[in-house]
This record gives C-alpha cells, structure tokens and sequence, in this order.
C-alpha cells in the first residue's frame, strides 16, 4: 500500500477501506506518513467526503489510537454532554448538576477552547484554586461518591485526532462533516460513557452557519455512535446571539452559578432545562418530557442542583465561596 | 497574508491575486511556508482549477525562481519544441535536425523522461560518449555555429517548479490541467525560445488520456506563451499506440537516424514531418504548410537534416558511428 495511491483514490471519490484507513491514520502517527501527504488527503477529504462506513472507520481508528476510560466500576447509568461550541456556552456547568443530582452519573471529560472562545475548562479554572487535573483513580472515586466530575483529559485520548486536528486547523481542512464528527465522536466513545447526548449549535456564533449542515453533523455523529453501540441523541440549538448575558470565562460562571438559584437569563435557562430534560429521558429517568422538565425545575428549586456544582468545586479543590458570592470569583480574577 | 488563509480561499474557489500567489511560491521555495500547506493548497487547485490569470502569474513565479537563458547573443529565429511525452516519443532527434537545417535556430533544453516514458537526454545519453551537460557558454556557442544543440539544462531553471512538482507527485496532485500548463511553460520560458511549438500527446499511452483534457490542455499553454509575448502554437497528436515500432533508448535513437534517412515508420515519418512543418509555418520561412512540407521532404532525401544530427552528436562529443552503422549504438549499449 502507499499513501499517494490512497490519496488519488479519495481524490477520484472512491471509498477507503477499513485497512487503507488504518494504515495512513497509524502510519501518520507512527511518523511514517509524512503531513503533506495527509493534508492533501484530508483536502480530497474537504472535497469528497467521508461515507458513513469511513467515518465510523476514521473514528475508531483515532479511538484506538490512545486510552480508553473504564467506567465500569461507577455503578449506574453514565451520561456525556457535549457541545460544539460556540460564543458564551456555559451549559455544562448547569445542566452536569442538574443532571448529577438526579443520580445520573456525569463523568465528564472536557476540552480547552477553541479560537476566540473559552472552553468549560477555561470557565472553570477562573474558579479560585479549581483543579481540573486529576488523577484517572480521583476521578472515578469522585464520580462514585457525587455523581459529577468534570476534568482535562486524565489520560492519552485520541493523539491521532490530536495530531490531525493541529495539521486540520494550519492546513484549511478543519470544514468537513465527516472529519468533525469523526473527530468529536472519537474522544467521546473514549470518555466511555454509555449514553452521550450532543448539543449541535447553529447560528452565526457557532462552527455551523447554516441549519442543513448543522443537521448533517448532528445526524452523522448520531450515526457514529450508535453504531458504537452507545445510546446517542443530539439536539440542535440556537447560537445566533451568544448565549445568555455573560461573555468571559469568569463572568459565564457567575451566570451559571445564578442559572442554578433560578436566577438565569431566560435564554440560557431554556435551554439548559432543554439538555437537561434530554438527558433524563435518554438515560430513563422520566418516561416523558413533562416530567423531565418538572424534575429539573424542582432539582433547581429545592437548591440540589447547585448542592451538586458546590459538591464537585469542593471536591476539586475549587473555592466554594463562589457559589454564595459570585462577586468574590470576579474579584480574584482581577 | 496567512497561508491558510489563502489555502481557505482556493478552497472557497476564490481567485488568488499576483500577490497571494508570490506569497506562497517564494516562501514555498525559501522554506518559510511548510509542504503540509503547500500539499493542502495543490489539492484544492486540483478540485478547484486555477483561472487564466492564476496561471499567467503561477508560471511567472515559477520563471522569475531561477535562471533564464539569454538567447539575444545567437542571431535568427530561435525556436523550441515541447512534447507532453508518452511512450516511444523521439521527435525531437528528428525534427530539431529538419528545423535547424533550414536555418531556424533549435536551442533545446531537455528533460529526463518522467514514469516509464525515457526522456529526449536519456535516448540521447544511448550514443556512446554523448554529452549532455555543456556550460552556457558552450551551448550558445554551438547554437550560434549549427543552429541546434540538445542539452540538460545549464542553469537552474525554475527550481520552483522543481520543488512543487516533488511534492505533487507524492502528494496526488499531478493531475490539474492548470498546474501542469504553468509548470512546462515555467520552464519554456526559462529557455528563452520566440517561438514554442508545443506537441500535446493524447490518447492512452500519454498522459492525458482523452481529447478534450488534452485540448484543454493545450489551449491553457498556448494562452499563457502568449501573453508571455512568445509566438506559441500547439498541436494535438495521437498516442494511443507507441510512435513507431522503437521503444528503448538505444532503439528509439536508431529509429531517429532512420527517419532522417528517409527510412522511417510512416506513423512516426508523418508525426516528424507535421511538427517540422509547424515549426517552419511559425517562424515564417515558408508560407503555406505545402511548401513546408515540401521543404522537410528536401532535406531528408538531401542528407542535409541527417548531416544536422550528425554535427550535434560531433559537438557534443558523442560517438559518431551511429550515424552510419546504427547496430553499433545498441552493441555499445549492451
């Protein structure tokens, strides 16, 4: 096999197989395939796309290519979140309590921003002392003991979607329907939660402009991870206007904080009780979506929500003062 | 300017300015942009075509990376013939002589044969002792005292060119009619010829396959040589079977000299004798193509084109025995 062949075959809009795309994918991380032969590849790729078998194929391939989290001894049922992205996006920080305190586990895995906005990691070390690098073995214990954890990567996931998303971003190639949900849908198959609801921003705040292709991402990932086997469901949602008031990482806690004392911004609010809802549903919580939607109100109400976000900051060492004074956070970010 | 910025409009099928295309090319080849962006760049021109205009300032580029022959010091019309190449191809060991001996001077500038296909310097390298390599000086000399001369190139000639077609051909982007017009045209132009007469092979033992690539093709360069200011003309000739009945260095030389005896295959005897006419049309010696028909046809049956040969391989040193005992050359060649 060599790598001009597999290139000119994507370029002429053939399918690769299963062993052609293992041998570029393990021979680029190997350094046996150099990067401008899978640049061009992942331009041909820009232009022609991926077949749903590809995808499944490229993900699984970048899956095996790092660790896998075992999250065989939390007991229960355990849920991921994730989120394309997009200006002023703090749902994690709500919606993983809210969801936590319905004793949904919530053993999440999060990723830094990219471009011009903060990722949950960010968000939450604006928290005094907030530790998001633990150990895999606190991390389970965690998630065990309050049901929620939300951490950097606690091991090696996915280098090869490390490696190509660095080549994708300086290369051109980072717009393509088949390479981005291959590339989230790898790190979330290893994050080895067993339902995954993905939240697909569309708008002009969001990676995707338009509805049609948002829905193709959503409907491709969906693909791919139930054909992993893992219950998956996304939703689309709207990021026309950034979401909420607040904008900065500091600022996006302080509203989060607020959302779970029944304080937040009615957009943000909705949708969070959106996300939340879906994942109590798919994880069979409630049989419906009004129950679902009454649940997290009263989760909200009776304080447990925000019990459960004071529980993880405290256990990751955070300083919980924020949660009563959201001002305090601000002042020791100055 | 970012390349990935301007990787992202090729890809957007956008038209990249003069400047634009500088800005990669010169740092292409200074090294200050990486060969992954190129690559990346190369495929999108594959799926998106290069405009006219794209073209004209690629092959300038290209040209003004290296050296250019100064043909002003040799009196006359100096003129050079292109071929797209193809299996069996040996024109030029015949019509180079034909033109020259009429008076036109053919300051040719070769190149190694590409895949498969022996190069015009590889079958001329079969005849013992011939040398290829002459200094500048040398060559123009010997343009200026025979009217023909058939050399590697003395200078550096579009080493642009010579880096982006490396990494094209590991990279499955050899196949774009805009990428190849602007590269055999970089160096047409290098080579300091007023008239180009350009012999584009098609069929399937050329390199491009069907007709209306190949015209394409065509039409792209003979754009580009004149708004270069060279008088350009190109013909489409048949290569669906070999040339001929020679194919191999050794044997393709000897079906040369056979030709220009007057011995020739008539396949090959009448390609000969239509480039010869183009050529002698082009630089106006004659005036209608039946009377530069008739003119070839004069100097083979005088000996007067053979004779042109036979000064070439004296000047360049090569064993001149094979003008007359052809057998010889393959008996040294074993």
């Amino acid at each position: 096999m060599r790598a001009v062949d597999l290139i000119i075959k994507k370029r002429e809009n053939q399918v690769l197989t299963k062993d052609e795309i293992h041998f570029l994918i393990d021979g680029y991380v190997k350094g046996e395939i150099p990067d401008y032969q899978i640049s061009a590849l992942l331009m041909a790729i820009v232009f022609n796309g991926l077949t749903e078998e590809e995808q499944l194929n490229l993900t699984y391939e970048m899956l095996n290519s790092g660790d896998k989290i075992d999250l065989s001894s939390v007991p229960g049922i355990k849920a991921d979140k994730h989120s394309t992205g997009g200006v002023g996006d703090k749902t994690t920080l709500v919606v993983a309590p809210i969801v936590a305190s319905c004793g949904v586990k919530m053993a999440k895995m999060s990723g830094r921003g990219l471009g011009h906005t903060g990722g949950t990691l960010d968000k939450l070390e604006s928290i005094p002392n907030f530790r998001i690098a633990l150990t895999e073995e606190e991390f389970l214990k965690q998630v065990k003991e309050i049901s929620i954890a939300v951490v950097g990567q606690t091991a090696e996931i996915a280098p090869a979607d490390k490696k190509l998303y660095a080549l994708r971003d300086v290369t051109g190639t980072v717009e393509s329907i088949g390479l981005i949900a291959s590339s989230i849908m790898s790190k979330k198959l290893a994050s080895g939660a067993s339902h995954i609801l993905l939240d697909v921003k569309v708008g002009d705040g969001a990676f995707m402009k338009d509805l049609a292709s948002a829905k193709e991402l959503a409907q491709a990932m969906v693909k791919i991870g139930n054909n992993a086997g893992r219950k998956t469901v996304a939703v689309l949602t709207d990021m026309d206007q950034p979401l909420g008031i607040a904008v900065g990482n500091a600022l996006e806690v302080i509203e989060a904080i607020e959302t779970l004392k029944g304080n937040g911004p009615e957009d943000f609010k909705i949708l969070c009780y959106e996300l939340a809802s879906e994942l109590l549903l798919m994880t069979k919580v409630v049989d419906s979506k009004e129950k679902a939607l009454e649940l997290v109100d009263m989760k909200i109400r009776s304080g447990e929500a925000l019990e459960k976000l004071r529980q993880m900051i405290q256990y990751q060492f955070g300083d919980e003062r924020v949660i009563n004074d959201t001002v305090y956070s601000l002042k020791q970010n100055k």
